[in-house]
């Protein structure tokens, strides 16, 4: 199983958990399926004796867990990122089932680095968290209670990589994504031209910019349209200006 | 969601569970996942106060639950058992992954009693046990580390029941894609400001309007999004038109 090979590349993103012993039980779910790359955003408690209790023989992926103080810095580098959501949203991106979704990080993450990105056990992920990916993931669940335990909803995800690890299409070329950042850079270049021009009301911005990083991460950026993109917003901006 | 009618006749029958805390954590996965009928043989301690705790929303399931005293009397008037198991085994039946099994599961639980049977967190199942099976199913995991939570286990094969009973995700809503006319004038618009402001040589283009349209078509744009895209382009080249 040579896709494994590519777990390394996959970050397991942990956003503002309130119980350490959620972080030992994820900790555990993805070391049985392979996955080692846990990163902590903001986590209540880290370290504490019940993550390590509840993680049983996998403490060594909590030992090299990286504690973040924003999701940015939890997807620095990393070209795709999935939310891992229960809700349904207004402005919802593609939405992937576990199978899916394994699928697309595994095809990623042969070239860049990826995330899978789970919220808080209460609150999940807010807006803004689900705006810096580019897939929003769902399990099915029961509509009557669909509330999966944290570590359980890392487990299906993680078995569903090792699944599809066992099934990689061979012969597919993979693009480079852009890295987190670099889009990052691009959306406020952006954000800033439009606001200039008065196309946005910064009083009242209402929801353009999530719509347009909905339309972008849509898509995975790739290293050279990001490159373009911020080519044609300086060229349209600079004329404007060279009038001023 | 018809398929999910046969889950009555699926039981999660759990054998020998040291702690109540997985019972009850067990009893929550198989809710989320619309499954109901659980049966315990031989529980250390049940009912405990852990087991509701664990449950969270899912204490109907512990509360229907049938204590059993044999895996005999958990099996009674089914036709069908798959016997989950992380340990390879001498005598072994054919043996399934998770998907597999559910599949098997669902297809004879349309006509008859079926039972997923789980053992003991440290011992697992005896091959007395096993033997009362018709297959064996086991979890794709590190064989570094392979020692699934017992609820994580569970959670894992009702997953796969879910999936094989095709559920549909909750929420999915699906977008109206702009039509090829309206994506194409975008386009025209687009290449028309790129050649004003001098970013695209009109006699030398390269393959930049190409690049946008993968980009963007990659993206399957919407209705809205295209309107928004034009709104854009009016309002940076009309900031540069005013100072002509």
């Amino acid at each position: 199983m040579n896709a494994t090979e590519d777990f390394k590349n996959i970050r397991i993103v942990l956003c503002g958990t309130s119980h350490p012993g959620n972080i030992g039980s994820a900790a555990r779910a993805m070391r049985t399926m392979g996955l080692t790359q846990l990163m902590l955003v903001n986590p209540e408690r880290f370290p504490d004796p019940q993550a390590n209790w509840m993680a049983s023989h996998a403490t060594g992926v909590l030992e090299s867990a990286k504690v973040c103080s924003t999701l940015d810095e939890a997807l620095l580098g990393a070209g795709f990122a999935v939310a891992c959501t229960a809700r349904s949203r207004e402005l919802s991106l593609p939405l992937l089932d576990p199978r899916q979704a394994a699928g697309e990080l595994l095809r990623v993450a042969a070239t860049a680095p990826v995330a899978l990105v789970f919220g808080n056990e209460t609150a999940g992920l807010s807006n803004d968290e689900v705006g810096r990916c580019h897939r929003i993931a769902s399990i099915p669940a029961d509509p009557a209670y669909s509330s999966l335990n944290l570590a359980a909803a890392v487990q299906v995800f993680c078995y569903e990589l090792r699944m599809a690890a066992g099934a990689v299409l061979a012969g597919e070329k993979p693009q480079v994504p852009a890295a987190h950042e670099d889009v990052e850079r691009f959306y406020a270049s952006l954000e800033q031209s439009l606001v200039e021009t008065g196309f946005i009301d910064p009083e009242y911005p209402k929801k353009l910019m999530p719509r347009m990083r909905r339309l972008f991460n849509r898509a995975v950026l790739e290293v050279e349209e990001v490159n373009i993109l911020r080519g044609i917003l300086k060229a349209l901006t600079r004329s404007s200006e060279k009038y001023k």
